[in-house]
């Protein structure tokens, strides 16, 4: 492709856009591994967005009513590394982009949002940020309705490629902005029709405008080269009343002798190539050099709304002292000074009331305190809203005609509701809840994965956790979806036994800064163990003595959620044959494994037989039952180990053999 | 609404259709559970399907060149029971319907594949059917080109829903569909604007006719009620040339007073409401009473296609003996003859030349050799051909022009490649397999699941299978997915270290009945430790003893994949300090557990002191360290305990310290 029509026609936009293609060429050069194409294809996008529209400070990263850039196509990492260098982030220096894609640089090969401010999410796995973008301009939208456009005001943008729109998270998200009608969501798509196995027509001749248009998007197609096109774009987008899509063709690795193929796609490392692309940009040859005057230009883009932002400073803090005070509470992620207390009540007075509910229904009586106190709180269910016990009174829906409103119905879509979680949780001023049947966590799975990498507190409401769901049959019945839960780092895996473990377990997940939480709730009726009230959090220490031995100890249960009872009850006919007997709830492995060892100790001392109780698999398990000073030839275990059936719950656990009866046997077996 | 018109229009159809709705509604009733209000509505449209249009003989359900029929709309499991029952199955007796998600019944609150015949797939988790009929639609497409239209030529018809629709998968299998053409897909939207939640338009508000349209789609709106215009449709749709989507208008629950709400989608047990349904149908009063001549009418139905099968028989048995063989075999799937021999002559060739390859690459040179012995192979991968190394030489692209041709760009759509693999193995006469990054198992996740609860051997290629995927990055490295594909009943998890274990891995994956395989596969390049030939498949056993120790045995180490030469070094370290060292190379956990104890204290004796090594979280290793035999005091673990990072893997491997020297370290601790 000769460059010279483009070079000539927009000599200051180029110069500006062939600095990110450069830095681009080199770093992956440095690295010798890493994908060239994508933001030499999109440097014009970026640079025009960039430089006329988004909102940002460099100086201040972290300005909450900042613009959200969101690059969905994470492999092009290098892209915002160049971005944030040459807008002069201090983060994102030069000698971090001479150090891409290197042990303990903050230039991964995929962008991680916690490695520098400035990047919103981490995206690599395709479609997660497309995904997660509708969560951002959900909550900027709810933020806006709540503390008015002076304080909130702000667009979410996105770069997504082929791969992203390809991936069905992507029809998840599109449908669901475009059925809210998220105004402020502008997506670019880089069109330059190349993936890693040939073009896209390979695998692919969907019609993407169609495509959007037919979920109610506004859509532009444009010449991605083009500056002034992408600028009246942008404009256009942002005016349209709708989610807007713009179709950028572009050429994927522009102006390298890589252009337009799947070689371009990836790492462009043979000097030549680099040598004869610069030469074409007309761009200095030295690796990482960008000339001063286009250093300076791109900076001042970087301090470009720093006006802006002091006028927000101001507007905050002329807001009345209680709208301020809230306000830089929930972007704090900081928890209401009444949390504890109202906590606190409702566990004493599920201590006296005993109520026999399933823990699903135990989790809605929470939130129905928790949701007025907390109202950063948005809650929500992938279409299982009255199976889930999501909603509560106070929240009203999200809709278009309702920014207020608490409550988003996701439809079926448990993967889209995850991402879009996240991005709540990442935009800030948002803690996000959501529902679905624990078995569809396979459907939201990618996205539980990176709010765990992602260090976010998004609660993954996950119902109908066992065999005690019933007729609907192992298709919905979970067994192996406690262990993968529990076996993806930093995650909380909270299976509590009745409302006060579930008030527990909730007053855990939503003063996480860093750590989302699985509750692991049932269908079925449980009834209340803790029968005594003690203000201190028991399930922060993971696991705990419920019921102590009497007599000589000679046994030692441990069970989750719905199988404390059974343990109970286990626990009372061993007793009446004279077996002391004591009943651990372990309503988190996670937290459980982070105390010390002298209380992991008290609460699993050596000598007695063990039977860990879970209607789930045993993977994960052993640890408690082997270890932590227990003996194969004195441990045992009562659980799943095949995929359930379809039956009544009360027959499945007679069937599959989890009942008080078994334990009993179990134990005096080890005991014989 | 008022029925006259419909019942006096098709008195007869209607006398059919009614048929299924009052089994629907005692069943439902009967079980105090499940979901009317699909096969109400959608009871027209069936009727029409197996009267004027589908395939079949229900004297002979397996008849391979049967016509396929797909609920994907699982939950309305009683609209494939009872077309089954009125058709004259052996298996959907009257006694069944009656004993409707009852222990023990082939009736399952959602359809099991593997309960009775004519149950094509498992359904239930959205979108999984519609993305099955995929592969049920290539399995046929590849097959009428090899076999001729004499022995295949039928079509795979789909009920799919809102929720199907709403699903992100969903638009993965419509474009994949519309991609490659397949004509033979013929897909019924069941549209009748109800959720759980509510109205559909609560969540979604998407064009669907537009948006199939979009992917290439033949697109029709109907009546869904009116069987001339469904009939009229259907023969449209079969000489569309594309895929092909009937948008049927229906009421859900039709008929009853909870029509068109969201209490019509579950389950209706009001005796008042079904008496007065009944009426208003003109069907009997009596519970599971079909008139004597509805049940003869849809009896005969059932027969319809006897001739058929009896004519396809005879050009069977007319097929020339090579032919014939070969489709009875691959129908079977059974493996060729040659299979074993060409596996053990790859093994002695690798045991002799001990390449230093990745185990990625390994699998390729075993697809090199079984791929032209096996020709019932369909290979593929989402956009990672080069990085999965799945394709080989001889197999051809799969496309509109070449149904011949065994590999298929399924672009970048881990789920729906997943879900039509599984399609493929469910329609018989095909062994697919196909590739993507381990830790992009989250994406398929659905589809492997069901792959292992429905009992079908799909292979999942997962290569770049722990941090030794290097520079990409934590999105890109899996820790967790060993333990989430071990924790899942019926699946075996292979993990080999070189090429002689990667071959005897596929010789087990692609052998298989009833168990899917996921092949964990390395980036990096892997010393050959399998040095001396020998014919025993030695990974059947899970776990064989690579090297032994010399000396007194104090040590043993047990590792997988990459990690075993890992263990030979430390080996070698621990014997050359005078340590006897055994290695355990333990390529799939799940077999190895299914060795009798005998075999299993061999290789995993009391005593000595043991170390797991695996890239990996250690959830899923307590079992071989502290358990058989072991004991906490004397094990240890090498291997991963959070998310990985972006570096080289060589540095990777060493900061995250899975070494020889931690090895060695950690034997020595325990030993001291």
């Amino acid at each position: 492709m000769d460059l010279t029509a483009l070079r000539t026609a927009n000599p200051e936009h180029w110069a500006k856009a062939a600095a990110i293609r450069t830095l681009t060429l080199d770093a992956v050069a440095a690295a010798n591994s890493g994908h060239s194409g994508m933001p030499m294809g999109m440097a014009d996008v970026a640079t025009v967005l960039f430089e006329k529209h988004l909102k940002f400070d460099a100086a201040n990263p972290e300005w909450p009513d900042r613009d959200r850039f969101i690059l969905s196509a994470g492999h092009g990492s290098m892209l915002i590394y160049s971005l944030l260098y040459l807008t002069g982030s201090e983060e994102i220096t030069l000698d971090q982009i001479k150090n891409f894609r290197q042990w303990g640089s903050k230039t991964a090969g995929h962008p991680e949002n916690f490695l520098a401010k400035g990047i919103e999410t981490t995206t690599g796995p395709l479609g997660q940020g497309l995904a997660n973008s509708v969560g951002f301009a959900i909550a900027e939208a709810s933020l806006r309705a709540n503390f008015g456009k002076q304080l909130v005001d702000h667009y979410t943008y996105v770069i997504a490629g082929d791969g992203c729109l390809m991936e069905g998270v992507s029809q998840e998200a599109i449908a669901l902005a475009g059925r809210q009608e998220l105004d402020r969501l502008v997506v670019f798509w880089d069109n330059n029709n190349i993936t890693i196995d040939g073009t896209v027509d390979m695998a692919d001749r969907t019609d993407q405008v169609a495509r959007f248009k037919a979920s109610g998007w506004h859509v532009q197609e444009i010449d991605g080269h083009d500056p002034q096109a992408i600028d009246e774009a942008i404009t256009a987008a942002k005016k349209a009343g709708k989610p807007s899509m713009i179709a950028c063709k572009t050429h994927i690795a522009l102006g390298s002798s890589a252009q337009d193929t799947s070689k371009g796609h990836g790492a462009l490392t043979d000097a030549q190539l680099i040598a004869d692309a610069k030469a074409a940009y007309g761009a200095p040859a030295g690796a990482f050099e960008v000339p001063d005057e286009v250093k300076k230009a791109w900076e001042s883009i970087g301090t470009r709304g720093a006006a802006e932002k002091a006028a927000w400073d101001e507007r905050l803090a002329a807001a009345s002292a209680g709208k301020r005070t809230r306000f830089e509470r929930v972007i704090a992620g900081e928890a209401p000074k009444r949390f504890v207390a109202t906590i606190r009540a409702l566990k004493k007075q599920m201590a006296e009331s005993q109520p026999k509910v399933a823990t699903r229904k135990s989790s809605e009586m929470v939130l129905e305190v928790i949701n007025p106190v907390m109202t950063e709180t948005i809650g929500g269910s992938a279409d299982l809203t009255g199976s889930n016990n999501t909603k509560t009174a106070d929240l009203g829906i999200f809709d278009t005609d309702n920014r207020k409103g608490r409550y988003i119905h996701y439809g079926i879509r448990e993967h889209g509701m995850a991402a879009a979680m996240n991005g709540m949780a990442l935009h800030g001023g948002i803690r996000p809840y959501g529902g679905t049947f624990m078995c569809f966590t396979d459907y939201a799975r990618p996205a539980m994965r990176l709010a765990a990498l992602m260090k976010v507190p998004t609660v993954f409401v996950m119902t109908h956790d066992s065999i005690g769901l019933g007729e609907d049959g192992p298709t919905h019945q979970p067994v192996e979806h406690l262990a993968i839960s529990r076996a993806t780092p930093n995650t909380f895996v909270f299976r509590p036994a009745d409302t006060v473990e579930t008030a527990e377990a909730w007053e855990i997940a939503l003063t996480q800064e860093a750590t989302p939480s699985v509750l692991s709730l049932t269908r079925q009726g449980l009834p209340t163990v803790r029968g005594e009230y003690k203000p201190k959090n028991l399930t922060a220490q993971g696991a705990y003595v419920l019921a102590e031995a009497e007599g000589k100890r000679q046994a030692i249960l441990i069970a989750t959620g719905s199988e404390v009872s059974i343990a109970l009850e286990a626990r009372e006919a061993l007793q009446a044959e004279g077996i002391g007997t004591r009943v651990v709830s372990m309503p988190c492995m996670e937290l459980f494994a982070q105390q010390d060892e002298a209380y992991r100790k008290r609460v699993l001392p050596a000598g007695a037989v063990r039977v860990g109780i879970e209607a789930a698999v045993r993977q994960g398990w052993d640890r408690w039952l082997l270890g932590e000073r227990g003996r194969e030839a004195k441990a045992d275990f009562v659980g799943m180990d095949s995929f359930g059936s379809s039956a009544p719950a009360e027959e499945l656990f007679e069937k599959f053999g989890i009942t008080a009866e078994a334990v009993v046997g179990k134990v005096k077996a080890l005991l014989a």
